[in-house]
């Protein structure tokens, strides 16, 4: 299998869980909400996350089954942030991969409510998960705690605390990195972490997976301001340019456009060193990690 | 112990829970969210869902500090639906409890976020206590399932969708009534129905808390109605009469004021009648439904 047919296999694997997962709710005071709760989980993302969770399942040999549940919380907290980050109080953009934002095919109100609603669906699902995992309960719920961690405070929303405040500011190239490292880099690595710790593998595991969540993280970041700059709207499905008409600081504001491509390879060949311990099962991992470089979008 | 002594004693020790757990955090990057969270949390609430949660601990003799975690993050749920609520997209409120809105003071941005970010807590702080109850896992889990299942699409939030929706219609008292169980009985249900899932109690204690929950968050509602109709903006802290100038359909509307009240007699005394079986230890229980029903404010 290639690169291609695996990721989209992965995927699809992820769609369907989320389908069915959805299909099982029928209350017709409910439908409203999980309409457009299903709006923006099903708008054409990538499904990075998750298909990262699987990617190291299958790595460590874990049953795909036993890890989808954390792997689909995730990509819940993830959808829930990008609704919330889209409202006119926030970023205020109207479209994103090419569709219109939630809020602006559902109303503000509605918006607000189903990113609510998908978050708190994310810890039902780990919740009840751990609670039927057996003897697995505590791994599960170990792992649940460390999601949780990467999407709050300490993770994901302080993140974003950080991105509005930096507006229009000069900020510091740690400041920046400290924001990048919680905004998008926790929660990709919660999705890293997660079947390892619900697997419960060997620290030297932990640490090597740890190393490569830091630094496709980092990259996915990098890789988002050099394509700010260089690809076009119609390509990105959301607006080139916005962080210079925001004033934003990226690392290509910081460091120019030449080393933050520089930059961009160097953290993402520490990375697939990471994982070179793992030798030809890690391929996947890898070339996720150049895709996360080559992307165009 | 006068039932003012005790409401008083049950919601200073959840203000000294509340605040001790929030000052074991001090990473100068999550400050500002902290900041806000705390702003909405220590805003004046009286306090009544973690309060109720302690009250049936004591009624059960259990130990408090083994439910105050789970009061607490009732509590957190609770407040980051005010903050979410009260914003410009939803109910539009700059005044809560005599002070400004999450929103007024820290603008919408940050509310949505520390809105988000307290829902998160929430459950790092139910997940995190399950993790450590040590051979009441599964029950503590069992618990914080239990209470997001309140808080989510079958619960809470689905009753703001009503809610939303209902504005300016002509509403059934079927739905009302649904919108009334989700919005505000679903929460408070939770806070009842916690300390028996976490002591796994007998089903016929499990029943009786069911019943009574079911009548305070239905009178709590019903009381709201009239309390919109005949209190003053200056003792609610919010303004009065605003649903009449939203064309809400409420009991009032429904029903007119005089019945409203009796409805509302009639559920607290369902709701007392069924803590009856618990003798002279569910006092303050009965107590607190007296006190929602003459509540002024």
């Amino acid at each position: 299998m290639n690169f291609e047919q695996e990721l989209n296999h992965l995927s699809v694997l992820v769609d369907q869980y989320l389908t069915k997962y959805f299909d099982q709710y029928d209350d017709p005071f409910e439908n409203d909400i999980l309409e457009s709760m299903r709006y923006s989980l099903f708008a054409g993302g990538k499904r990075i996350r998750p298909v990262l969770s699987l990617a190291v399942a299958k790595l460590l040999s874990g049953r795909l089954d036993d890890i989808m549940p954390f792997a689909a919380a995730i990509e819940m907290i993830h959808t829930y942030s990008l609704i919330h980050d889209d409202l006119p109080s926030m970023d205020n953009d109207d479209y994103r991969r090419g569709k219109l934002t939630n809020h602006k095919v559902f109303g503000e109100a509605m918006a607000v409510l189903s990113g609510d609603c998908l978050l708190n669906e994310a810890y039902e699902l780990l919740m009840k998960t751990a609670l039927n995992a057996g003897n697995k309960m505590e791994h599960a719920l170990n792992t649940a705690c460390f999601i949780a961690r990467t999407a709050g405070k300490s993770g994901m929303i302080s993140g974003q605390v950080i991105d509005i405040e930096s507006e229009g500011k000069a900020v510091s190239s740690e400041t920046l990195k400290q924001m990048y490292r919680r905004k998008t880099g926790a929660l990709l690595k919660a999705s890293v972490m997660a079947p390892a710790l619900y697997l419960d593998v060997s620290a030297s595991i932990m640490d090597a997976l740890n190393e490569y969540a830091d630094g496709i993280g980092l990259a996915f970041q990098i890789k988002d301001d050099i394509l700010d700059v260089e690809s076009s709207t119609e390509k990105l499905g959301k607006p080139a340019g916005s962080d210079e008409k925001n004033k934003k600081t990226t690392y290509v504001t910081l460091f120019g456009l030449e080393n933050a491509k520089k930059m961009l390879n160097d953290v993402i060949y520490k990375a697939v060193d990471a994982v070179i311990p793992f030798g030809e099962k890690a391929w996947f991992l890898k070339e996720i990690a150049f895709y996360i470089e080559k992307r165009a979008y």
